[in-house]
């Protein structure tokens, strides 16, 4: 039992669209993300979603409209709802969601991403 | 589905030690919380929780220890862990952990809250 700086876990790494896992609890996952451009339409059949922004601008789009998140705002993407995050400038995200989420979804693509690194 | 804001949200109360609902998925709760003084010891049996600083400095004392986390910086607590949190001044935080966690864990007194409020 450690406490974790998200400052210093985010500088460990920058790549995009890889999530890190810093964080396990009650069957979900603390993860770290840094996100830039645009990621693809999904949506996750059995897990709700949370997106915390703590440094940028997420656009968080839906079939209906797009939520820009600003730092400091997150949203619960319930299952179910197809998504996609699109990341004009470089932005950093907390996500928790159980830890059988795949970061794609009900896809499979380049993006997709399995076994992730935790720090 | 509605995007929060923690800095809106956290404006919306003053009371210490009466977490309030910010968000729900997958069986965990999201609550915002301000503390100040010192809270009882206890322990959950069955929930894992998420102390995450948002504002101050937060004193977690572990009967072999005591982790002093600021803005940023979060533990997770293990069930079964006696933990007591003290704040020598005003810090607000962020929790995650599964809905049927009461503040208090294993004891129950004054701070006891249950029925908690939905902001």
């Amino acid at each position: 039992m450690q406490k974790v700086s998200l400052a210093e876990k985010l500088s460990l790494f920058q790549d995009y669209w890889s999530p890190k896992i810093v964080g396990a609890l009650n069957g979900q996952h603390v993860k770290l993300a840094k996100l830039k451009g645009e990621f693809v339409w999904h949506h996750h059949a059995e897990e709700d979603e949370l997106f915390l922004v703590l440094k940028g601008t997420l656009n968080l789009e839906f079939r209906d409209r797009t939520e820009v998140l600003q730092e400091g705002e997150f949203i619960i993407v319930p299952k179910g709802v197809e998504h996609r995050p699109v990341a004009p400038e470089e932005v950093s995200v907390l996500l928790f969601e159980p830890a059988s989420t795949l970061n794609t979804g009900n896809t499979e693509n380049d993006f997709t991403k399995t076994d992730l690194d935790q720090l």
